[in-house]
């Protein structure tokens, strides 16, 4: 439950999710996606955080994309933008959502569903009768509704019936818990009304809060430009990370790791605090953990490597950079040392390999013998004065 | 266009009714109509006369059954009088309309159809798509939607598609014209926004006054108890009728009557201001007007021979009354004059009869072999002071 709980904004009710929890059997926790073309950023992964943690506790977690919705598109035809998707966009949508989702959520133990499975064959008559289940009042109190409604922005009619759409497919999934941010509290909490009036028990409800972004202020968004994409390169989710306040540092902790417990965390503060402990060797701990998440330990180790050796001021700004054309397995690393006149010789460059003195994008190799693999640039160290960059493109066959 | 403005509260827009009347092609003209079991009063008539107006004058005639949300019923489960209808229901019900429609309607010219045609076969994501078609705030304006949302009455949202429904049936039927009482006008504009929608010429929306019931000041409804209802008897269509104030006798020849023009109504009222005229007498013809157009022209015959019999002041108070049984076909007048001693002879009862001197129910009849059905009381009359009264039951066949 303190797991459960950690990092959430509201858990409508604690008193029924703790009586489900009790009850020992595998909860339904669902959440639910838009269908447009996902591009996720960090915020997105607080809830797939959360997710997570609930397939850690053995409960079924379902990935529920809104496709009936997003097939229909705008029907005032205002907005170009939301022009209606086919069902291969919806494939292949899904296929980018799981590329990505994948990486946080054990695929294995995912539930991937689309809402048109039940809204497809539903027919007028049914959605005349799901309107009547809530009245124009309660929808207009709404947070966005009565603002547009106050300030005489239109509403368009269909708007009222979304939430009621996301609330049946709850009924429809006989969900136990809906997780969501605090900003579809609104909606999350439509299931509830929903599945009581089906004779289901309703929902439990779990708000996550928005994640601040990179500046600290805004919440986490791409149109603001301070997030971190899931699939950006591994150094930029390190630099960026790198980058934070150390209040917003301890905020991501909270919502983003899966490494410090709530304890831990207090411990680290209290430290840092006292003057003990330097914010910044955590921070890279976070860099580190969020880096690996998406990119793997392997890439998370060299920028961290890479890191520490600009941090230790060895950097040079004019560093020598060689183009050379390598075989398709690419070049060894004495022989690179040697091409980039960092060695005297391939005898050289080995022992010096060997002694630890050599370091590839910052990460200490040992292995003269190390293929550096063509398409990239490598970042050559030897002791700690001797610097090269390495580009190596393929030689083309004959 | 004299004819179909007489009587209408609102023409919207008449310039656009007269250019498609230039156009010389019958026009399309809706009117929908509840499915729930129909019992029509002469309030309901108002719309069925102009109806028919349009079909006298060469007009294609639509009379449409809202079956579709009939048989949805209704969704919020508040209101156990709404129970959904059965197809077979509506088809009942439909029988019930035939039955009393044509007594108004030509029902060679009309053409009766349901909104479950097309909303039967729409899905919920069609539905959505309607409901994209309208605001929340533009819906609100009705005025008892407004009235209701001010006053924190629940107004479900499902209420706010089925005005969007019946908007739907005009672009369906490609309507040209569509009829209804002024408490309809919200709901039959909103047939012209979805046609223009759809690429159709908006159609015109006219609106016919609520018929002032029997105390002249409330519309006539079942509730209130004002009402004439077209199935009810002969001589309670008349009698009601010669009820009502010299007032709302002008407004009802005015909605009601086929047989005056709206030039000669102003002759008729002018001569009964200037004391030339008893509007009694008009009254009497208002009366047997709408007597005979719901039970023929022989019904109304004997009602208002009846109503002469009675004003004469013939009636005395007590007059016999003779409870017969008489074969199947029943008893020839002649007897029944010499069974209630009204005629000392058969011989003298025919000679009466033939003398014009013999009413039966007020109306003269000068047969004395004319047979008097048994299941009902006759009022026979002999002379100015011979009175009484003959229940005829049939003999049980032994």
């Amino acid at each position: 439950m303190a797991l459960i709980a950690r990092g959430t904004e509201e858990i409508l009710k604690r008193d029924e999710l703790e009586k489900r929890l009790a009850g020992g059997k595998p909860l339904r926790i669902k959440a639910g996606f838009d269908p447009t073309a996902p591009d996720l950023h960090l915020g997105h992964t607080v809830l797939l955080n959360k997710m997570r943690q609930f397939q850690d506790l053995g409960h079924q977690v379902i990935f529920l994309i809104g496709d009936f919705t997003g097939m229909i598109g705008d029907p005032t035809g205002k907005n170009a933008t939301r022009k209606p998707l086919t069902r291969e966009d919806v494939l292949a949508n899904a296929e980018t959502y799981a590329e990505q989702v994948y990486k946080v959520l054990d695929r294995t133990k995912t539930e991937l569903r689309f809402n048109s499975e039940w809204f497809g064959t539903m027919t007028a008559a049914d959605m005349i009768k799901l309107a009547g289940q809530h009245t124009v009042a309660r929808m207009l109190e709404r947070d966005d509704f009565a603002k547009r409604y106050a300030a005489q922005q239109s509403i368009a009619i269909h708007e009222f019936l979304y939430p009621l759409v996301q609330g049946y497919d709850s009924v429809a999934l006989k969900c136990d818990v809906e997780l969501g941010g605090t900003d579809q509290k609104f909606n999350l909490l439509m299931g509830r009304g929903l599945q009581e009036a089906a004779g289901l028990p309703p929902q439990v409800v779990i708000t996550l809060p928005l994640l601040e972004g990179l500046d600290g202020a805004n919440k986490m968004s791409k149109s603001l430009g301070n997030y971190i994409g899931i699939n950006e390169p591994a150094k930029d989710i390190f630099g960026k990370t790198m980058s934070v306040s150390d209040d917003l540092m301890w905020r991501w902790f909270e919502l983003l790791s899966f490494k410090k417990s709530l304890a831990e965390l207090a411990d680290m503060r209290r430290a840092v605090e006292a003057g003990e402990a330097n914010p910044r060797d955590f921070k890279l701990e976070l860099a580190y953990e969020l880096t690996a998440r998406f990119h793997g330990a392997g890439a998370a180790d060299a920028v961290l490597g890479a890191w520490h050796a600009k941090r230790d001021g060895a950097l040079p700004e004019d560093i020598r950079e060689f183009h050379i054309r390598v075989p398709q397995e690419g070049l060894r690393l004495a022989a690179a040392l040697r091409e980039t006149a960092l060695a005297a010789s391939g005898a050289e460059a080995s022992r010096k390999a060997k002694e630890r003195a050599v370091r590839v994008d910052g990460v200490v190799v040992e292995d003269p013998s190390h293929l550096l693999p063509p398409g990239t640039t490598y970042l050559l160290q030897l002791g700690k004065r001797g610097f090269a960059r390495i580009n190596l493109a393929e030689e083309s066959t004959p």
